[in-house]
């Protein structure tokens, strides 16, 4: 299954824990593990809160000091978004997670974010696969 | 399955890999995956060397250098923890390793290790699930 | 199954695309989830782009400069590569890629590339297990 995201920035954290939750919940698998994997090298998917926006800005800002979007970067020869690469690459593109009782088994203050680090751009394609504990 | 972790200083790691072997034993599967996940916004899990517990301690004092505690996170104005939670994104709250021959397949060097963030905390809840590869 | 991978340089990216690919179309799995993760605590393995092996070189770089290999690690008095399980441990040592049609299901631009950080190193083992989403 493919969930589409669009970002408006050039980096920003969009939160797709509820279209993740309904193809859970359409899928009918009570027991298992249910993986989010976002199918671009400029983009990642990280698991934290949305509650406060802000930690999603927060975790761009920490990003950003650490890896300045150009500091002599050989790949920004080619493409000038090296940054984004070596970031996607750091946070990974996937999480997996857990389905318990039919729903995703998520903390309290735990949603499913997709960290677009080199927008904005439309359609980004995030794949969802779940597989059941065999009973 | 959860497992219970409690901390005793504000960021630490604690070693869990002997809890998630007794699971997966008592589970009976032999073969196939299983995902280990902190279900809080301000912890992780991760693999490492447990054998010398300093490199736990490097662990942290290499990502407190690269991400101050305090650095005008906008997330400090709400709760004063906004580096747990970016620490925790980029760290990730999961790990997943093969079941083989009914134990877990680490390398010798390797153990599963929940990083505190903003402890000391008690009862924080680890989920353990094993999903067996159909023969 | 074990995909063996040697190293020529203290640190560098090597892309195993092709071999996991080879080990999904060898199982037969139409759909699932393919795990891959190195059996190592100085190694890693990302998923990005290798089409410029640049971008591996950079994501190097960025680690370097923001985990110095020698800073004061509390590691190194024991053995002199703490900065190796501190990237290893921050990188992650799997990825998890779907499976679909038999296939992995990749972006245009992403491989799985395992990360030496500690070498060079003959016979890294990366291990490989695919579980099939039941039917």
């Amino acid at each position: 299954m493919i969930i589409e995201v669009s970002s408006t920035q050039h980096k920003e954290c969009i939160e797709i824990t509820d279209q993740v939750r309904a193809l859970v919940v359409e899928s009918g698998v009570e027991r298992g593990l249910c993986h989010i994997m976002v199918l671009h090298a400029t983009a990642a998917v990280v698991i934290n809160e949305n509650d406060d926006p802000n930690i999603g800005v927060d975790l761009i800002t920490a990003l950003d000091r650490a890896i300045p979007d150009h500091d002599g970067w050989l790949h920004d020869r080619i493409d000038n978004n090296a940054q984004a690469h070596i970031k996607a690459a750091i946070l990974g593109p996937s999480e997996t997670v857990q389905v318990r009782d039919g729903d995703l088994l998520l903390g309290t203050w735990q949603g499913i974010l997709v960290v677009e680090l080199d927008g904005p751009r439309s359609r980004r394609q995030v794949s969802v696969e779940i597989v059941p504990t065999a009973p």
